[in-house]
């Protein structure tokens, strides 16, 4: 199986360049003077997550003509809004196969963007994507399974070696594993030394039990969606196991109210507002008992329900 | 009187570069593609505040034999935390003076950087400062009244330049105008035809007030204590007031609910935590019919209490 590669990173970097935020580490030294932690704080991106490097890169590798036709792509959470976004930037069509009982508040916010929302039933996105490549000619962006949206992602992982050379330590969450898969070739490249942590809720905890079986671990869709970090409730794809095996150096698993003190905390100390997916890697970080500094935690999306954050600030579930 | 320079504020650029965060202009598109507005996410800076730059300025400039007398600050906000914070670095002593109605946890959190916290009563606080200066022979850090501080906040000014050289409008908060007496100075320089909003609360509005008598009007402090927004509470000096006259085009008012529902906006689109004094630019530029594009919104600070970050989120008080 070909690999993303740090060359196919530095391409993408360069192509997304002018479409994404340059984020810069922020440190993060309350209390922690010894170890000093940094964030990368990735819900800054537009539509507030990571995603939007893995769109932009996978639209911007298409050629022009092919591109035209619009694209298409199955989620309900960010990487919906990231391909409306890219695809409303290149101004070509994009239909978003979103699950019926999507909240209306997510379907209307891809539909401002600009795309065709197209709700389906359960365990049909596929499928109906599938119907849409055929009769619009369209192309499919997956929302990792792909080594344009892998590469996407790892220029994160280039801009925290350029700007933190000496890192020691990266955290980063685990779903479909596209983020860590990127993240984690760029830097096993550019700074071998360093330690990749993957994070997931233990409530979703496929990737931990994967990597120490050798082989990818079923874990039923119901039995994911336990957890209240809803952008993890993923499982690798071939393609990103394989990346995922070679890359990490560990998976580190977190408690539900691991994840809400990490959102707090991130909200308070950071000034940052995180979404529990985006904050499960400050939660991994914290559960280590001596991580090797410096480290880099990815806070890798905000769009978190208000009322949610509000109960976390006010030490409510 | 002498005023800052742009000569002024590009020393203090380089003299407190490795000590700050380069904020990035984030892209706040939501909603308003025609305007493009950017946001300066200043409440990302360590402390949580802008202030940390004139902080770091100020001690910068002096002689290390006289630094290491330490220094002396009065604020019972984010200046006491940057100050504190900036002593820390230098590695010389910090006295913070501190109202005694001060919230215990602002005290701890001054403390908790190494500074020493001297209580005082009401109205006391800078003779009590102008004690210490006499008894520890450390210099005084004001929040505003300095050039070596407004040159510091001025540097915010010069990244926007840089970073966007074709700025039309730049929305900054009053309250001492430090900030906007900085900001002001790079971008007038910089981009001549640019326009400099300050934004105030209509419950202290004395700048707006002092700009169109043509002199500074004085507002009784417990008149301008009334605003949610506790980092505007403070009045120009002359010096600040020199250049708040020579750089704005004008001040804005905002409401306590405009600057509440700005709050709210910074979180849920931004992903930013705001408090409400980091929160009023935006507000502002929110008021404006036609505000010239691209705009910029400073975000000030981040320091908000938990529950009144809540209540916004769930619409309440």
């Amino acid at each position: 199986m070909k690999l993303v590669t740090l060359d196919d990173i530095a391409a993408a970097a360069e192509r997304i360049d002018s479409d994404i935020v340059r984020t810069p580490l922020l440190p993060a030294g309350w209390g922690d003077p010894v170890r000093p932690l940094w964030l990368k704080p990735e819900n800054l991106q537009p539509v507030g997550a990571f995603k939007i490097r893995g769109a932009f890169n996978a639209l911007g590798r298409l050629d022009p003509d092919v591109r035209d036709k619009g694209v298409v792509a199955y989620s309900s959470g960010n990487h919906a809004q990231a391909v409306a976004y890219a695809a409303a930037a290149y101004g070509v069509a994009a239909h978003i196969v979103m699950p019926e009982e999507t909240p209306a508040v997510k379907v209307q916010a891809t539909r401002d963007r600009g795309a065709q929302v197209v709700l389906c039933g359960a365990g049909r996105r596929e499928s109906v994507a599938a119907e849409l490549v055929e009769r619009t000619g369209g192309v499919l962006v997956p929302p990792f399974d792909h080594p344009d949206v892998i590469a996407g992602q790892g220029t994160i992982g280039l801009e925290i070696a350029q700007d933190l050379p000496d890192v020691a330590s990266v955290f980063v969450p685990v779903s479909g594993g596209g983020l860590a898969s990127g993240i984690g070739t760029a830097i096993r490249e550019l700074i071998p030394q360093a330690k990749i942590f993957g994070v997931e809720p233990q409530l979703a905890a496929d990737t931990a039990e994967s990597l120490v079986a050798g082989h990818r671990v079923d874990w039923p869709v119901a039995q994911r969606n336990r957890t209240i970090a809803d952008g993890l409730r993923s499982t690798p794809s071939e393609l990103t196991f394989a990346h995922l095996q070679r890359v990490l150096d560990g998976v580190i698993t977190v408690t539900e109210d691991e994840i809400r003190s990490a959102v707090g905390e991130l909200a308070l100390c950071a000034h940052l507002v995180a979404e529990p997916s985006g904050a499960v890697a400050l939660a991994g970080y914290r559960k280590v008992a001596q991580p090797p500094g410096p480290a880099v935690v990815i806070v890798s999306g905000g769009n978190i329900e208000p009322a949610m954050l509000a109960a976390v600030l006010t030490g409510g579930q």
